[in-house]
C-alpha cells in the first residue's frame, strides 16, 4: 500500500521541519539534549530523516525544543500517493 | 528526565485523539485498516494508549483515516512537567 520512497520522505519532512524550529530557536543539538533524555547525535540523525522514531521520541523533542508536538507536523503530506 | 507516566499520558492522549477523529469520520477499524498498512486489532490498542507506535505508522494512520499527520496531535502537552 504504502511504499517506501513515500515513508522516507515523510521521514525527511519531518526532519526538515526540526531543522527549521531548532534554527528558528536558536538552539544547538546539545544544547535540545540538556533539555531531553535523547543524545545530540540521534537528534541529528533525526534531522537528516533517517530515523522512523517514536512517540516517546517525539515528546523528548517537544521538552528538547519546548514546543507542542503538533509543530512538528506543520507540512502537508500528499495522501493521493501510494 | 521525562518519566513513565509523563509518556504513557503521551500515548493515551494521542489514542483519544484517535478516537475522536475515528468517530468523526464514522469509520471502523475495519475500514480504516482497508486504506493503510495496519491490521484492526493494531489500530484499536493504538486507540487505547497503548502502543509507542512510529512515524511510518502516524504516516499509515493518515492514509487510513485520510486526515493530515497534524491533526493526530491536535492536543496540548504540559512541557513543564517532569
Amino acid at each position: 500500500m504504502i511504499n517506501e520512497t513515500t515513508k522516507s520522505e515523510f521521514l525527511l519532512q519531518f526532519g526538515k521541519r526540526l531543522g527549521e524550529i531548532k534554527k528558528q530557536k536558536g538552539l544547538s543539538y546539545r544544547k535540545i539534549a540538556e533539555n531531553c533524555d535523547l543524545d545530540a547525535s540521534f537528534i541529528s540523525k533525526i534531522e537528516k530523516g533517517t530515523e522512523n522514531i517514536t512517540l516517546e521520541t517525539i515528546l523528548n523533542l517537544s521538552y528538547g525544543l519546548k514546543i507542542q508536538p503538533k509543530e512538528f507536523f506543520d507540512f502537508k503530506v500528499d495522501l493521493e500517493k501510494e
